[in-house]
């Protein structure tokens, strides 16, 4: 797709605006289509942007998305069309807004309900300033559910600065839209509007729409009309599209076009998790399954259909999902709550004060845990092990493959205390070995090293660098630490191995390998447990080496290949046995 | 005072339900005056305890504070009157509802804005076990701005479910309420009422109110009428209140009798904020001051009375309040976000994903961190180490003293990355040594034994043990580790001792002495920090003795005695200290 300046778009005819559109939409069709990515509802978004683009004067108004699953077109028509191509792939260009990317992104996003409060500050920085620009704010209807947005909402007029809001209304999250502001929002299409709209503008803002969203003839002047209002006050203007929009196989399959990847090799965690809780629930009525919205991607969908009393997705909404569990389990039963691991992030208070504060059992099932790949910063799961492993009363298990993990969820049925299981997205079945709560030993030998390893994909990579220190003559004992807290103390005091190597798709910082370290030191102390060094077990006849990623945002790319890049690399864990072993 | 039986306050007439009033008040007052708590919220909700007492059948029916700080009726009313006199002492009662103290408490809280997702879990749990109680969630209007609350009033439908939302509405949060629903709740005392009304009937509740909260003849048949319509659907019941009801002072001063707590020795570092950042703010004006209803605690009254236009409180909303702060960092400003360490929590994904991974130039003012005291396990702040630390793109200082926090905020002025300052409460004067960003040596002699103390009362329990081992002829070397992130590699990496001991006023997972142990074994390597050994520099050198909190949650109590309790005993410091000097 060729570029296009602010002047050609000014002056292009509403026709002429529809033959772009048409490109655009088909420069993101073939993209996602070779790269992956956001398909519907950047589909769904086109002309609205190609209309924003037109009407303001980007990069001095200021466009921000939410979550950022509408960004493609905005890219496409802000310079990037030639490196549209470099899409989600490493070194290229983010699927998400990003600041560093481009002048036209002035606020990163990939987490939901955030557009609103960055509006509004950007907004009165430009006041303060004594700058003059137009602040708007992109949000899907999705992202209306989320708490974030209601607290900007209750600021809005406290602030005394202008925005538009521009809701983006497709009638889906991810999963179908639902709740109360959905119904709001549904009304503002209906007869009784009125009420919805006065209520809107109890929070300051002015209420116009709704708008078809695929209809320059209707966009441009309603952008306009906008525009000139904001010297007055702040907007909304409600945009009704259709996900998908263009492309019919997406308009009318717009959950399953959401998210489009290359499938990689291996069988998801979600899958195994699909079956395996509809096995337990069938026989233990306790059991039920939370979702902040997204029911398919973290395989609940069958439990969802067989057990639709006891299953609850209650929209982008992390913190009233946990807090929902919490009370749950208060209340006699025992929930599930499913969730991305960098989305788990939003609800770590909740985590702490209302689940393990109380020590209740929910059971969290954390997907999408150690680097995610092609969705970048916002979406690497690199951070829950250093979040979760310092809160007490919880107990964290992490699978070495998908038939572990049937394992473990089967164990979760008895356990009635806070437990965290940890998976990435994909896996492979394996023997089917007991699980215990202990470490497993998968390879035993006579050497000074001692791998621990983390979770199937470090055990996948101290295999591969197994075979190779075999291949040269060297061996190690290879060890499955699949219980993170609590760690399994007695067997890792008792090692005699004067090496320890610890592997952990996390941050070394708070991690596992830290854990590790502080526990060849810790003694146990009446109620506490005190850090009073124990001389019969001390570390000093151990050296810890840790692999886990470093002090830095790791951006988008392809999984095997970040990992390598920011600190797994199996070259690397090869050097240092290589190096031990000449020492040893 | 003596116990009543729900038997007695069945029969009880409207005068005597008047004098039991009055002596709830003041027990509360009396123990209150004594023991430090809530004062003007806990007795503004009096008579509305005492009637949900006669109406409702506790503990059969199911009743959830919000925050918690209006909950000491109920504990006078429900069998702990015996036991109020302890009340927020160590051992006594706690000041917030808790499971483990009592059948009465049914969910546990202390953060803002859980109870209605609190009352929809415990309500949705009592349908799915077929049995039959009333769920009440008690909420403040101060809660009311929190996006927890918004997001479960949007699953209310869904859920399909039945709970009584009771709105105590004082016209306060900690700071006056304001805000956008503050307005909606406000018209529903005035002649515009049917719009609000309208809009909470659309997310599924019945609206009955306004009743006079101070009035039994007006209490009693709403809460009868309430309690009958569950059958039906949920409710909700508006109660107006008067913070401080029934004491003068209290009623004209509710700021200040939001929480009485006796007046520790020394100066509050917030009172010292309030200062330090005016003056800065005199001589940059890109500084601006965002909090979440904290204004005066956190000192920020000074500055809000000079720079109204770059102040902003936007209620109980930590996390708008991170994305604020990151959004006008966006903007060109230098915003300082002050909370408490506790309430921090709820924005850890903010500080992730739109401050740090933005790099944006945020000063975050960590409050009450460490052991708080008296409020108990909700509000200890000895988690923030743990999750800011593996943050990347952070800074993290603390200081030694109110003039190292001086000189910190001046430093902080042109420092225009994402940095957090963490401190307690109270503090002291120091010498006025400057700071740059380097450890400090405090004591310096050549022993084989060195101390790392982080933060003020750290290096205070350091110094004591330093005299106490002087006293008998020991020593050792003392360093004000004031930069936890990052650390002082190359002062760490340099120091001789054989021994090192590390102090911090956080759990010890995740905390500075993990940090420290790992920095001895880390060698940078190229765009990461890889964690592989340096042989030059190994830690098989040193031994690591790390003091600070278990895996427990801390109760309330008093400061001192629950850090010697839970970790930081300077009895068991001198012990190690004694151990190594007999080693050495």
């Amino acid at each position: 797709m060729r570029t296009i300046s602010r002047a050609e778009l000014r002056k292009a005819s509403a026709d002429q605006l529809k033959v772009l559109s048409d490109s655009v939409r088909e420069e993101i069709f073939r993209t996602v289509s070779a790269c992956g990515g956001h398909l519907s509802s950047n589909l769904g978004a086109v002309e609205l942007t190609v209309a924003l683009h037109r009407v303001f004067d980007f990069p001095r108004d200021k466009l921000i998305f939410d979550v950022g699953h509408q960004c493609y077109a905005h890219k496409l028509l802000s310079g990037r069309a030639p490196l549209f191509h470099t899409l989600r792939k490493e070194g290229g260009l983010s699927g998400f807004p990003k600041r560093e990317e481009s002048k036209y992104d002035v606020y990163g996003t990939g987490h939901a309900g955030t557009a609103l409060s960055a509006a509004l500050g950007l907004a009165k920085a430009r006041d303060l300033r004594g700058e003059d620009y137009a602040v708007i704010a992109l949000v899907g209807d999705g992202s209306f559910q989320n708490g974030l947005i209601y607290e900007a909402l209750n600021s809005l007029k406290l602030l005394k600065t202008n925005v538009l809001l521009i809701l983006n209304d497709n009638g889906m999250s991810i999963s179908p839209t639902a709740g109360g502001m959905h119904e709001i929002l549904e009304e503002l299409k209906g007869p009784a509007r009125e009420r919805g709209v006065r209520l809107l503008e109890e929070f300051g803002l002015s209420y116009r729409g709704i708008v078809n969203g695929h209809d320059f003839g209707a966009l441009l002047p309603a952008l306009e009309e906008a525009r000139g209002m904001l010297k007055e006050g702040s907007v909304l203007l409600h945009v009704a599209t259709r996900k998908g929009q263009g492309y019919p196989f997406a308009e009318n399959a717009p959950l399953e076009t959401h998210g489009v990847s290359p499938v990689p090799a291996g069988r998801e965690y979600a899958g195994v998790l699909g079956e395996e809780l509809s096995l337990l629930a069938e026989s233990d009525e306790k059991i039920c399954a939370v979702t902040a919205a997204m029911t398919d991607s973290l395989g609940l969908r069958p439990f969802f259909e067989r057990f639709p009393a006891r299953a609850y997705d209650v929209g982008i909404c992390e913190e009233h999902a946990c807090v929902l569990a919490a009370s749950l389990a208060a209340g006699g039963m025992h929930p599930y709550y499913a969730v991305y691991s960098t989305f788990l992030q939003r609800a770590y208070d909740e985590v702490l004060h209302d689940v393990c504060g109380q020590n209740l059992p929910v059971t969290f099932l954390v997907d999408r845990a150690g680097v995610t790949g092609a969705d970048g910063e916002t979406h690497q799961g690199v951070f829950d092990l250093s979040f979760l492993l310092p809160v007490p009363n919880l107990t964290v298990w992490t699978p070495k493959d998908l038939t572990e993990f049937r394992a473990m969820l089967r164990a979760s049925g008895d356990f009635l205390r806070p437990l965290a299981i940890r998976y990435p997205r994909m896996g492979e079945e394996g023997k089917g070995t007991p699980f215990d709560g202990k470490f497993e030993v998968l390879h035993s030998t006579t050497s000074d090293i001692i791998v621990y390893a983390a979770g199937e994909r470090c055990i996948k990579i101290a295999r591969r660098v197994l075979e190779r220190a075999q291949g040269v003559g060297m061996d190690f004992t290879l060890v499955n630490a699949r219980t993170l807290k609590p760690l399994d103390r007695e067997f890792l005091l008792s090692r005699p191995e004067k090496f320890v190597l610890t592997l952990e798709d996390n941050v070394l910082a708070g991690g596992f390998g830290d854990a590790v370290r502080r526990t060849f030191t810790e003694e146990e102390k009446g109620e506490i447990s005190h850090f009073v060094r124990n001389d019969a077990r001390s570390t000093l006849n151990r050296e810890v080496f840790s692999f886990g990623y470093g002090d830095n945002f790791i951006p988008h790319g392809e999984v095997e290949s970040l990992m390598r890049r920011f600190g797994l690399s199996e070259e690397d864990i090869f050097a240092v046995i290589r190096g031990l072993y000449a020492r040893g």
